[in-house]
């Protein structure tokens, strides 16, 4: 039983380890003729398997001849379908890494008779057999490409179907209500009411509730997979570019004792305790007649509305009562954007003696004392990170960070609005039916009971040859 | 039984496949604790895997758990010990390809009493437990490092053990024969001859014949490792250029009208009919009175005692009789040295309308006509070079390619050199024992039976991680 009638019977060959020269690579193989393709070029030693009797799962060690000639020693190891990852007959072989024989290896399975399989394709055949779903297919291809622990923990939970389960748990509550609608459409005559609106209501009210914290999730789900932006602002020569520098330990801007030398908003990513940072840089905020400074300093206020978590950095050295009076009155200003984590940070403790009394009576505010040149402190800097971080990671227990899945929920929650209202103002049935299809639809789509070829296409292109 | 008395007890752990994002990944493991270590990460969905019962060579799907959460889902193989690559304990795990999965689980494999397999250690384990010789297991490196027909083919023969089989054939030979002589050493006061000195001088005429004809087979190893040198030489601008970037169909020399463009000899590589040819490109044979030119046909003189292959080329468009017979007698007078191969070829047919009959006439040599620029009969100044080749290559069943085992050939040679001198001669038999010894031991360094830690640590260090 497949999701496709068109699925290609044919059976399709990808390198699935990284290309170049190593140790071994592996090829695999998968479809109805993966097994005779494979006996077609490999011979083992194993009696039992020159007997025709291949156990699955087990790696037999044997020998691949071009034209009569020994390619390479290998190990072969067949995955009778459905117990396969594609849900067909897949082969595995390990062999030789080099790059001649990876070539001559994969030219021999295609002269046998398979097929390049394109990007992603073990995959999709693993979907068109709903060995997954779709959903838990595009997770394969987030893991994949995860290189950190925010990223791989978002996929890994998708994979493992936490998502789907939730998806298809609302979709069937709607499925049992849409089939009552639906049936009380074919007795429309009767006028009959077969599905309890008042049920159907509070139903409604708790589907658009779990559409809308899902879809709130995707933020948090967002920022954790593109990188979390934070923006280092404050007056110009308080340090900065140092402290970026400090933080992404290596010299990514350009670090001068005159001020305005940073005017393009510098953008680097590092992972801290497993979260991608996406730290920008920016523009001092002051006054300039600079033509290009200012240009910087409009970006700057950009790049404020991008971030997540603001580090509002003051220079402690030169911090006079009527500046320090301004720079406050600035930062608490900026804290009134309620979606942002604001993090004050007072920086060059070793060019002074104490805390300016100023600056520590008028401050009510939690402030990390910091040397960005001397490298003091950036360890709480990093804590204090992490801690914005992972309170809004610990908001949600599933986080969407698909956009193609976040648009699907906002437009289910559209539609469920409409069923709404349309039950509210006793709008006929028909109408209710439809959007409620549409709202069934959309759900779909998420794990894939919905599906357009395009979308495939779109969905599967982005994954890795050999997957 | 081991080769190293100190081999290592622990359990070394590596990514066998190449580095990067992918697919999948392959981790090995090898080593007395590499199954106790796969089982502290590793949980099988198989009921006889949890209950014990593990399975040689049975590939199992479970799950890697990083501190309680999970890391990835994988397919883990053990490969009981002897019957696995290094004759040890082997584990392997394949995992999603993601840069994040592959740290994390390299760590935990660390984390739970593995340590980083150096370059080419699980091949030295191999070594060490005998599961191939030394000549064998360079052989491996040299497969992994293939990448021509001709390379692999070198490589493949050698790691079948064809080559460790005549060397040992050939020690075994001069064993059984010193030891005879080493009992008459023991017998020195009685002056008894156990050894027939007849048939000792016949077999180490034999031998020395073996070896003399296996050393002879380096300078076609070596050629064939490291890329025929073919040098295209003749007259300013005849076209040689041209013809190079024909045959390397992209335009890495400075092709132009003016005689004189190519200074420097440039090398290309291309892989024709599986071999590598490794080209260069050289300034005219002219006289000069340009300095740097001048430099340039020097080195032409240098490169053409490099080549094995001469491509000498002409140009039948402007070849009046006098150039044609001076171009003859110098192509002639190169001919001479019988240890390389000389293909003459008549260029720019595309410009004339016949071959000038006084070219003709006197050429009593096999001559390619071709049109370099018009891609005209290229064909057939490959299948030349192929066949100049082929003729060499099919020399020697056996081919050295590696120049430690040339080197260790050579010496023996030698020693079996002094031997029969001293057996013509009647010097004293200790020293005839003296030189057998010598003779075993350097026989014996090319299968690693006489082995120093330096010399594993050199050839070793070429291989790369994971193998």
């Amino acid at each position: 039983m497949t999701h496709f009638d068109y699925l290609n019977n044919d059976t399709i060959c990808a390198l699935s380890t990284a290309p170049g020269m190593a140790a071994i690579a592996v090829f695999r193989l998968s479809g109805s003729e993966a097994v005779a393709i494979a006996l077609n070029i490999f011979s083992a030693r194993s009696r039992e398997f020159q007997q025709g009797r291949i156990v699955s799962h087990k790696a037999y060690l044997g020998s691949v001849y071009d034209k009569g000639e020994l390619l390479d020693e290998v190990l072969l190891t067949v995955f009778k379908g459905p117990h396969s990852y594609t849900g067909e007959d897949v082969v595995e072989i390990s062999c030789h890494g080099s790059v001649y024989v990876q070539q001559r290896l994969f030219s021999l399975v295609l002269e046998a008779g398979a097929r390049p399989a394109t990007a992603g394709e073990f995959t999709m055949r693993a979907f068109a057999r709903q060995r997954l779903d779709l959903s838990q297919a595009e997770a394969v291809a987030d893991l994949i490409a995860s290189n950190s622990k925010s990223t791989h923990d978002l996929a890994i939970k998708q994979m493992r179907g936490g998502f789907s389960e939730k998806i298809a748990g609302l979709r069937q509550k709607l499925v049992d209500f849409a089939s009552l609608i639906e049936l009380e459409l074919d007795f429309a005559e009767e006028d009959v009411e077969f599905a309890d609106r008042k049920e159907f209501l509070q139903l409604i009210g708790e589907i658009k509730a779990e559409i809308l914290s899902l879809s709130q999730s995707f933020q948090t789900g967002n920022v954790l997979k593109s990188g979390i932006p934070v923006a280092i602002i404050g007056r110009p020569n308080v340090g900065k570019s140092t402290l970026l520098n400090t933080l992404l330990n290596e010299e990514k801007a350009i670090v001068s004792e005159i001020p305005g030398t940073t005017r393009d908003a510098i953008e680097d990513t590092i992972v801290i305790g497993g979260y991608n940072f996406r730290f920008i840089d920016t523009a001092g905020l002051r006054q300039s007649d600079d033509l290009i400074e200012n240009i910087g300093i409009e970006r700057t206020y950009e790049k404020i509305n991008q971030a997540s978590i603001i580090l509002y950095v003051c220079d402690l050295s030169s911090c006079n009562k009527e500046l320090a009076e301004e720079m406050l009155d600035e930062f608490k200003s900026l804290m009134k954007d309620e979606s942002k984590k604001f993090i004050l940070i007072g920086n060059k403790i070793d060019q002074i003696k104490e805390t300016p009394s100023h600056f520590s009576e008028m401050v009510d505010l939690e402030t990390i004392f910091i040397s960005a040149k001397r490298k003091e402190n950036i360890q709480l800097v990093s804590d204090s990170l992490l801690r914005s971080v992972r309170e809004s990671a610990a908001q949600a227990d599933t986080i969407v960070s698909n956009a193609r899945h976040y648009h699907a929920l906002m437009k289910a929650g559209e539609a469920m609005e409409e069923v709404e209202n349309g039950l509210l103002h006793n709008i006929p049935t028909d109408l209710i039916a439809s959007d409620l299809r549409k709202a069934l639809h959309h759900l779909g789509t998420i794990t894939g009971q919905v599906y357009t070829n395009e979308l495939l296409g779109n969905i599967f292109s982005k994954f890795c040859i050999g997957k």
